[in-house]
């Protein structure tokens, strides 16, 4: 059986909140995020903010909570910017565009959209025969690892408040973001700074569960309504309570996201000092080496990972993942054979 | 704290189910439904249902499941006939309009769409001025607690044919019905009648969870993609099919079902017992008595229920749900409470 | 060749009209409803409602006009609430449920729809599992000829203004409902009571084009875009800017109204001399007699009009329509030929 | 006054055409397209094509027929993939988008997509997490005036056999595609290899109006419940057959083409004559010259034409526009200006 460094989700829930779970399992609530498990997690998340005037919601998944936002955000005529490789450009089968809005790509550099590229997204929209940029769809940390800072964060704002678009930011894989060495980017600068983002849980030690804060009113007004309509309000809502509670009790959350990072930083290191180039420049959970194929092949005996470009001369991107969940003895033993296999080089 | 009759998801999961999440926690799988436990659990249901060539998929929640089903069977000038209390006229937050399409909305007979309303509704669209019929839509049970006899679907089923239309039947809580006194529906009918059909996890022991069984190609057809842009493709998909794996192994579907009937049924002879009327004659989990006034309000004390209907007359329809979790104490303990309260009148 | 009352739609247009259009064929304008022609037509019907801060904005149809009213006027998860005989609800092929909105459908009256029933409308949906009634659709004069007096539009705009509703007004055939005997709701009163109206060229002497009236900001908005997106933006504006300042120069508009209206008084006349009932009260151009079906088989040898509905006691509900177009000599003859087919009774 | 070659549809309708109209005018005829007049235009382009087994519709404007042709064409989950360049990505305000469906953009070469990019496009979108690209858009002549031949389209054509992809060519300007020198595709080879195509009738000579040409069943089923759904079904539909009925009577549609071609070369040659690059190599209507900013602002004073893009090195690439109304004095003239104003640098 190969360990598996292909994503963040490939085990369940992190053991604490497997138990509220069990703890909680046969207490009758009112369903649909109402009950007093949800109260808790809004007021717990509320308090790591440290603002008691934002909007908190509960969603199953990334694409749902990305897609609701969204929907919720914008009139029909108006578009969302995102880098070439933001998860609702490439990733999400069109959801966006179900709801009837387009997608600007632009090209992004390190994966992060820059106030430049907002700009031009803005001036090539000129008049009422193309759509209106209206909300800039950023990921932290971004879908190949990297990590806005708070400086590139302010200035994505100030670009935004000169155009008048609202800024969302994906938070699937927020804890690493947060966690990530070097971050100076809390949880109240990113409610400051956006207007809506997420906090995934999915990808941190929850069965599933992404949390939506929102602070801007044309995105609040009625978001319960845009959830159900979009198929995305869960009738044991307090599942998602129970969870988000323990996640961000005693700091968990950000725990989890320091051990995947921690893991993903060994294996860089690792990497580096066999002398293999990485694709990014990634603080977080996802290391992008370039492989020899020889390497590649090799590794993929014992270990699975998702590759995520080939390249002509030999060599391939592959992409490892780490979680809260992985042990440090997988990655050791895979950075031992990463070495036997380079010696023998 | 009062005892909940309100509805069928109050509480968590099953204990075999529950159990079944802790045991296979911490295992690897790959994502999105296409990990060995939802194997098993399609295999389960294929046996189940006594037919090999069927797919099935498994989502998160019913609003998923019907939009998600319809929005794959029809073209953008198809519509849906539903009966007036149809689940997706009124409860969804016009989510099948959010795709696009409209509900054509008939008055129903007992909660169940009559061949001659679908001919009716059929026969009024005559033209490319009007939207097409295209789907009809059933549950079953009923959202009112009734049950389609096979002899009653059986003639849906050929006034769908007579008319190009299919047949898509809502099984959010199908335990119930499969399980209901007088009840000659199999799952291998529902699989032959019907185009597609759900069976409903939430509402009977699962913590979440839908199961699509689709029969007819143009539904089938890139179905996983449709999953997907609706935000129902869940990143631990492994959860539904632990989940589902569990509820048909053994015969424990059926039998949460009729534990649920047999609580509503010991409701339904105690409300008779004291001459209390019902709204519809259902065999199954919803039970709706037409209390005066005075004893709703005493109930209340002591228990929740929905409010369904105020009349003038002073009386009021009320609603009470069981499910596989209602002990029969608090059932006992309500009749007695019933009892004293009609007594004493 | 049978002369035809079918529809008011059935030749060309006024001569004035045409002649206009042929005038000013060969010169150059910019296009999309910017060019001069536009804006005289736009002052001019500014200047028959008697106020300067309206938006005024031209479509090819009625269809359109309505589509991009509301699209621009909701939020996803708001719905239409209109009269069940409404043409968004049965005769635009769900062009509304393309845009994602719900039709709430309401019996009506006399083709009306009450206060009563939209405050139904409203209170019938409680919360966010249920769409969200936002707007109001009412047409002048509706689809089976009647008229809301002004005392009906004010109470209507009440119970908008309690419930905080849009109230929108289709007047493709407006000219009609202006020009009707006992009418008092004047283009000013439509401007103040409603939030959009739309004036209809299409139905009364314009080869095509409906104007559309927006006095609410939310409407307002980027209005252009919405047109643009939706397929309505017509390349030469022009056209319809040459039609709407002819047809509101001189009292041209509301003449081809009373022309119309002349005509079917005529018919409604004679019909009551013969004894025939008429389904509705109408004092517009569309006149609905209940005709025995002999009757309603001769007149079909010289006669086309539209078979409204068969019933089972030997007669036929039909309907006539007269416009702009219609010779008196036209009706005369029909009216002669009643004669003679009644007294042969 | 200055001279317009902003584009070609400045002015109205070519005579013949407004004759016609006048000529029909107080006809009475039924609508939506089902009239004779329809019927004759639809036997006249079928004659045209060489082919009998063909379904023409008529729409009034180009971005109604792209966006019903495709909203016909695709199931939910399916995208169109265009150049980047194609009218669809960029100028029709997310009109397909709001139908649901992303457009998959490639660069083109030269305004024209290759099977290269269109293979690129369908291998990049491997699974049910992106869209699945679908349909091919493409325009006759290109956005910026260039001609696909017919090894190209025959290559295109090859490209989406072999990855079950349907060919829909844009023929808004096909009248100067057919007309331009070199040309060596025919109606015919259009429809048999294409699935839809689309004639312009808006910019040849009409005053509005696009017929669709359809071939393949799954565009051609119920398409009039896709027009009359989007709006796009005129009431008084004998004015779009009239108008063809011309069009493709005597020749006339491929003449006005060519017209506007000579129009266009004279044009041409006089950049050429004074060493002015053109920006694209276009045989048709389209022109981009290359200016220099002293010459496009002294030309300015006596003619329009669009800025298309400004050069940071004192040009301006800026586009003329001929059309079957463009004098040949209005040519002459500016190509006297233009070189007085270059002999004069």
């Amino acid at each position: 059986m190969r360990y598996s460094f292909r994503n963040d989700y490939s085990e369940g829930a992190h053991p604490r909140l497997l138990e509220a779970l069990a703890r909680t399992n046969l207490e009758q609530t009112v369903g649909y995020g109402l009950d007093g498990y949800c109260d808790a997690a809004r007021e717990k998340i509320r308090s790591a903010i440290g603002r008691a005037d934002l909007d908190v919601h509960f969603l199953v998944g990334g694409t749902q909570a990305n897609t609701i936002v969204i929907a919720a955000a914008l009139r029909p005529h108006q578009a969302v910017i995102a880098a070439q490789t933001g998860h609702v450009n490439v990733h999400e089968t069109g959801a966006i565009e179900a709801t009837g809005h387009k997608v600007v790509a632009m090209p992004g550099e390190n994966g992060k959209l820059t106030p430049a590229q907002v700009q031009a997204a803005v001036d090539s929209h000129t008049d009422e025969h193309m759509v209106q940029p209206k909300l800039v769809y950023i990921s932290q940390s971004t879908e190949i690892g990297t990590v806005y800072s708070l400086k590139e964060l302010e200035a994505l704002r100030s670009c935004c408040d000169r155009n008048g678009l609202l800024l969302y930011i994906d938070g699937a894989r927020l804890a690493c973001a947060l966690a990530a060495q070097g971050n100076d980017v809390t949880l109240s600068d990113l409610a400051r700074l956006s207007d809506a983002f997420s906090i995934g849980g999915t990808k941190c030690g929850a069965l599933f569960g992404e949390a939506v804060v929102l602070r801007t009113h044309i995105i609040r007004a009625d978001f319960r309504y845009f959830i159900k309509q979009r198929g995305g309000m869960l009738a044991k809502g307090r599942l998602l309570g129970v969870q988000f509670s323990e996640l961000f009790e005693g700091g968990l959350y950000e725990e989890l996201g320091a051990h995947a990072n921690r893991m993903a930083m060994l294996l860089r290191s690792a990497f580096a000092a066999e002398g293999i180039p990485m694709l990014t420049d990634s603080p977080t959970n996802q290391q992008f080496p370039i492989l020899p194929n020889r390497i590649k092949t090799a590794l993929e005996q014992n270990y699975e990972f998702e590759i995520w470009e080939a390249r002509g001369n030999g060599t391939t991107v592959v992409r490892f993942v780490t979680s809260w969940a992985t042990p440090e003895d997988a990655v050791r033993c895979l950075i031992g054979e990463l070495h036997r296999l380079c010696a023998g080089n």
